[in-house]
């Protein structure tokens, strides 16, 4: 099944308290199409670089069955860069360089191909940007599915309201479930953001897991305890990716390939965390995912023996 | 099975955006026997109340099989009272009293029977008494549950270090494990503690769930996301008194029969913060705690159609 994936494709450069990246890849469109391309085959990003972004990052891409005739080259112009160091516990960073440069600019024009994808997912950009991709789909995805942040619910709700009526599943993580809701409790917070639109919630929670919601089924994944976090950067957009990307290869929109797509999600954010970048994402193979999916297993399993 | 709990049996008086409880019982005994006798039926308390306790809430404790024998009662005394107010996020609280009252001079002295206890769960108190309590045990118990908080961390850390010696099983939250060990990550931070002492360690994450440790062996239990939460009090002590009363009634110290009672104490916490205090602890029969279990099951069940 086919795949379009929008977001950011863009150099970043990391600080953690165990070293150095230098400039790398990085980007929403980037951690999401590598990790869902350890799922799926058929993916198209649409984005948008400048000059300076090495055409050999995009052929490594190309070789992980990744179309990248929708990532518009800006002649002249520069990548989106955005730099930022973690504090020790890894949790919490500040951002010391964030140049949006060719991003600012940035009014997607879908390739013919990318307008026929049957699953789409929207990463976090503006909602006007958002709404301009939906509007260019030929028919409806069997799937759509957006992630956003705090950033658009302070600048640009009503926007954002506008896109979510026309998107099938949302990812957010807990503080913004409750702004966008005006509700503490989770269950109750979901329930809300049902009557904006979508269908089904993922609720992100870091190194405490996810949640899904639909109507009044409830999931809980557990993140996996890792020995060590070495750079956390991407590690939301990896879950998506994987998310979408198993939903997709499995074509079923249904609750149980849905925690199968966390499941799978969860697994590959697991290794992302585990090096600089994406690095670890793009020299995966089917046994390590199914190692480390197996592991996810056996963290929640237990045998009540009741009748 | 025989179980011995020590902790506190006190006065609560809770505020929370709901209303105010007035004056109730509280305390991490009662709590955590309550929890148990939905589980076990041998079991005894050692605590101490002041002239001021109401005969009938040990006849209450009494008719779910609480042996009170060991509840020392200071004539001329006042109860342990403590009074909290919760935000309205219900995760944080200010303390507005807390008298300790006889509980300054507590100096357990354990009944004939409570000194030959199979399992033993020393509820968070200063680890001098909770030292003495080991000390007056006839043969070591089979299963030695502490827990303890970041207080004693601050001002008692050789006397909880002696402690943690000859315990089998620590329960502490995530922010605790990190001080302990000194580790950010939970997975150093279980293998720094295991050095101390315990075998086994229960890492409580609240509304995020709870992380069972033993060698290299990991469970995570997700915690029930809730509509309402109506008061947290008492919810870390019954969830640590449904998972001994677990182990205690099935009489099997293993990795399999604790993540059964973390389940178990989960599910019986889920039910502790829908009403004040432990009101709703006393009403539960079976068929509620095994419907509430199996929303467990449900909650966590996936089925990965691997090979």
């Amino acid at each position: 099944m086919s795949l379009l994936i929008v977001g950011t494709v863009a150099f970043d450069e990391l600080i953690t308290p165990f070293g150095e990246s230098g400039r790398i890849i990085g980007g929403s469109a980037t951690y999401a199409s590598l990790s869902a391309s350890n799922l799926c085959k058929d993916i198209s990003i649409v984005s948008i670089i400048g000059e300076d972004f090495p055409e050999e990052k995009l052929a490594l891409m190309r070789s992980k069955g990744i179309d990248t005739e929708g990532i518009k080259r800006v002649e002249g112009g520069k990548t989106f860069f955005w730099k930022g160091k973690y504090h020790n516990d890894m949790n919490s960073r500040d951002s010391l360089a964030t140049e949006l440069n060719v991003l600012a600019d940035f009014d997607p024009i879908l390739p013919e191909k990318a307008r026929e994808a049957e699953y789409l997912m929207l990463g976090n950009l503006t909602p006007a940007i958002q709404m301009k991709v939906l509007k260019q789909m030929k028919q409806r995805p069997k799937l759509v599915v957006m992630d956003t942040m705090n950033f658009w619910m302070d600048i640009a709700m009503p926007e954002l309201k506008e896109v979510l009526k026309e998107v099938d599943l949302l990812t957010i993580n807990d503080e913004e479930a409750r702004q966008l809701s005006g509700e503490y409790s989770l269950v109750k917070a979901a329930a809300k953001i049902f009557e904006m639109g979508p269908k089904y919630l993922i609720i992100k929670k870091g190194e405490h897991g996810a949640l899904l919601f639909h109507g009044k089924e409830l999931f809980y994944a557990p993140a996996l305890p890792l020995e060590e976090v070495y750079d956390p950067t991407g590690a939301g957009d990896t879950f998506a990716g994987g998310f979408i990307g198993h939903v997709c290869d499995s074509d079923e929109v249904s609750f149980e390939s849905m925690k199968r797509g966390i499941i799978y999600g969860s697994a590959l954010a697991s290794f992302c965390v585990e090096e600089f970048g994406t690095h670890k994402l793009r020299d995966l193979d089917r046994g390590d995912l199914h190692d480390r999916v197996m592991r996810f297993i056996s963290l929640t399993d237990f045998d009540m023996k009741m009748s």
